[in-house]
């Protein structure tokens, strides 16, 4: 890692899969000023044990905080808590990692219906949608704050909506066939276009706006068949998230860095 | 025109703007055997005296069908009552043009909410899947019927998605500025998904399946300032739609024919 990410950073859905092992990686590599701010829907309950361990680890770098980011009320409170603790220094990198793909694979068709359609928007577009419109007077802080002008950075104030390469048009063809899952797919390509809206949006507050595709991995969602290991993503991804500037605002960009074609 | 659209279409959304001039120019153009099932939330009401009107000038060419794309219940009876008419047949054309635009433009962060980005998916998005999938047996039927091998075309069987210019996420620093329409914007994305999955789906049944931007049109959604009249712009889809084949499914095309970039 070239510059290490810093100050304060606010990750979803981290009590198990990539966003556990994100919320262990940065705690390992943030600098000491770092707070990590890792949610999850049941701090309390047994799916949240491994998140609960960690932040016993890292004793005042971590705290869990309760979100459900399909539940408007859920995303207030949480903005609420966290803005409390960093009003001043504002929020320095969001990433909006929670995520869920319905039916079960392969999700064709003739399993799919209007309530996988909805249920999938509201988790993957809609919540990261209203979560990072809540933050925004948080990012804008936290950019106004840094005084390297027009420089965006992941350091600085960023967002980072992790997508999918199959969320690529353009790749369509040669995906499809392997798992149909019109939800998922419908749903994280409005994720894109949502990067894309909120990079054009914030520009001029040098907030920086980057959706990665964390490779395919062995999670819940992503399988066991799956090549990659959530730690073998996480740590490609966040070698690449401090090399990010003002040109991969508002694109998509794979593990290593590499643009995906809409 | 070179060769005619013909058979049986149905199309969305048509007591008012485009969708009102494509029955007018479709039950002009096409041949004597074609039926148009042309829909609208409320058939009865003084919305829809126009259509009620056209309907009376063609007799038996024009069916008025009760339809609200965001009700599930609404899409099964109409595709029930159609299908009792054209079960031997099937359904050679289904235009999705219904869509909404929420909150009032421009549209900006601001003023969106939660639930304009869920009703605005409901409608543009969950609506044409729903339809579409219940209507897939009939287009199955209408594409068996012909004779052509492998070649699809608009009068064989097909679904024409109405998309939008910026849907593109190329162009979105380009669009952007002008209106910024998040919750339309990400539902026109995933529609174009939509399309490009299920023109990988429906490809070995024959079935086509292309987006089309219809221009800046002046209706309620275009607004007083659009430059295309709805004749002008349905007259140049109407002349593409006949010249589209193999090559033209899963892409998004302008109202001339030409790609756009995702
Ligand atoms: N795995 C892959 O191969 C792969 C490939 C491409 C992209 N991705 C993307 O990578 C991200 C992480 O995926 P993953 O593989 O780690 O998935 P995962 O193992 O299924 O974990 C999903 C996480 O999201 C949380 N979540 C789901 N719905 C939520 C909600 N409404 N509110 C709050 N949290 C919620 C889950 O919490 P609960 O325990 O409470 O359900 C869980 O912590 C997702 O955006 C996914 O689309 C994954
Ligand atoms: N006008 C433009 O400049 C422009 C540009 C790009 C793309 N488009 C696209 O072109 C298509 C037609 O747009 P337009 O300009 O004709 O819009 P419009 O004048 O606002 O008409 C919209 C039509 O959709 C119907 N509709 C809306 N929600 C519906 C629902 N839930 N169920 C059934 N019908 C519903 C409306 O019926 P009600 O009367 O009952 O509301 C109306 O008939 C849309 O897909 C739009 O996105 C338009």
């Amino acid at each position: 890692m070239s510059v290490k990410l810093d100050g304060n950073i606010f990750v979803t859905g981290t009590n198990r899969g990539i966003g556990l092992e994100l919320v262990k990686q940065l705690a390992e590599k943030t600098g000491v000023k770092s707070h990590i701010y890792a949610c999850c829907r049941e701090p309390e309950g047994t799916g949240a044990e491994a998140l609960r361990q960690l932040a016993t680890q890292y004793p005042g770098k971590i705290t869990i905080i309760k979100l459900d980011t399909s539940d408007e009320d859920s995303i207030s409170a949480a903005v609420h808590t966290v803005s409390e603790r960093i009003s001043d220094a504002g929020l320095n990198l969001l990433i909006n990692n929670a995520a869920i793909n319905k039916p079960p694979i392969p999700a064709a068709l003739a399993d799919t219906g209007k309530k996988d359609m909805m249920d999938v928007y509201e988790t993957n577009v809609a919540g990261p949608f209203l979560l990072t419109k809540m933050f925004l007077p948080l990012l804008q802080r936290a950019a106004e704050k840094d005084s390297s002008g027009d420089k965006m950075s992941c350091r600085r104030s960023a967002i980072i909506n992790i997508s999918t390469l199959i969320s690529s048009m353009e790749k369509c063809p040669e995906t499809f066939p392997m798992a149909q899952m019109y939800p998922y797919r419908t749903s994280k390509a409005a994720l894109n276009m949502l990067t894309r809206c909120q990079a054009e949006d914030f520009k001029s507050h040098n907030i920086l706006v980057t959706a990665i595709h964390p490779g395919w991995v062995r999670t819940a969602m992503g399988g066991e068949q799956a090549p990659m290991t959530t730690e073998d993503s996480v740590l490609s991804m966040l070698s690449v998230m401090p090399s990010l500037s003002n040109k991969d605002s508002g694109m998509l960009l794979d593990f290593e860095g590499n643009r995906i074609p809409w």
